[in-house]
């Protein structure tokens, strides 16, 4: 049996990303941010939601392009305090002791030390209500070497990523891998359909 | 040192999510989305892109109303099966033994066998290339009381959701909690910032 719990939104697990920008003075600045998702594949498009009140909202919207970065899980504390500080009040890069890095394909900065860097050129924004959708054409992506085989192709486990429980807080690791997309569903094909 | 790959979205981990609605004969139909996300929280809403061919893309504008339903890994079979067939040529419930259930709230089924489905009214719609985006006004959320604390709060581990790797193609599981949101990163906080 199924309960209501109201207008709650646990799209489990959320991914949790570092959006790099930067401000109106040129510093760089982050902050993170599980508001997002793929949202089109060609053009390759992920949307970033950001509250209208966050010092990225306007750094965006000035430079027109951002970063997503993907943190290892043994970056979980910075991510975090990538959260909950504001770059209007503090270097978000001093403090944590992470760098930046200018991103080689559009006006935004990266953080070096995260595994993947997602350079997007803002594509449209969306005025929601509390938040503003920023949808980001991807126009390259880079991933540290260690990260890669030798095809070029992503190893996931080596990212060790992290994700969320929205509504709940709780910051989870990746877990085993169990299965296979466009594979193990064919046990219910009975016909080629 | 970091590889420029090109356009890729490695959007680590992606959830995977099953969007319910009722096609043009109002018959239920399913279909696995990994293009999704939270886009605002006040009103609360998520995005779900969704290719013009699939037969939920048309289904989702007739009734303006869609659910996202979250799968427990044990369906992860189920669930791939509703990513890789098309409800325009099999009933999609029959083939693989889950069981449609009308939401209470909108114009749209649910799957009943999976612990979280969240109620969406089609806010509004955003052609960006080979995907459309539905914005869906989250109404209400049901989810299942084994799966619900004493508080009517969700037990992320209960809920046991997968998530992929996209470009890749690996689900994985939930691993473990390894951090709490809005609290591991006050170390990093040398003042009231």
């Amino acid at each position: 049996m199924k309960k209501s719990i109201g207008k709650e939104m646990p799209l489990y697990p959320a991914p949790v990303s570092v959006i790099a920008s930067y401000d109106k003075s040129d510093r760089a600045n982050v902050m993170t941010a599980s508001w997002v998702g793929i949202c089109c594949s060609e053009p390759p498009c992920i949307q970033v939601s950001i509250r209208k009140s966050r010092h990225t909202h306007d750094s965006i919207l000035i430079h027109q392009a951002f970063t997503i970065n993907i943190p290892s899980s043994k970056y979980i504390a910075e991510t975090d305090f990538f959260g909950i500080s504001s770059g209007s009040r503090c270097d978000k890069f001093t403090e944590s002791g992470l760098h930046a890095q200018k991103a080689p394909n559009v006006e935004a900065p990266l953080v070096e030390e995260f595994p993947i860097s997602i350079e997007c050129e803002l594509l449209d924004t969306l005025n929601l209500g509390s938040h503003v959708m920023f949808i980001g054409r991807v126009v390259n992506t880079l991933v540290s070497e260690e990260c890669l085989d030798e095809k070029n192709k992503i190893i996931p486990e080596k990212i060790s990523p992290f994700c969320i429980a929205p509504g709940n807080g709780d910051y989870f690791a990746l877990g085993e891998k169990i299965g296979k997309a466009y594979s193990d569903g064919n046990k219910f094909m009975k016909r080629k359909i």
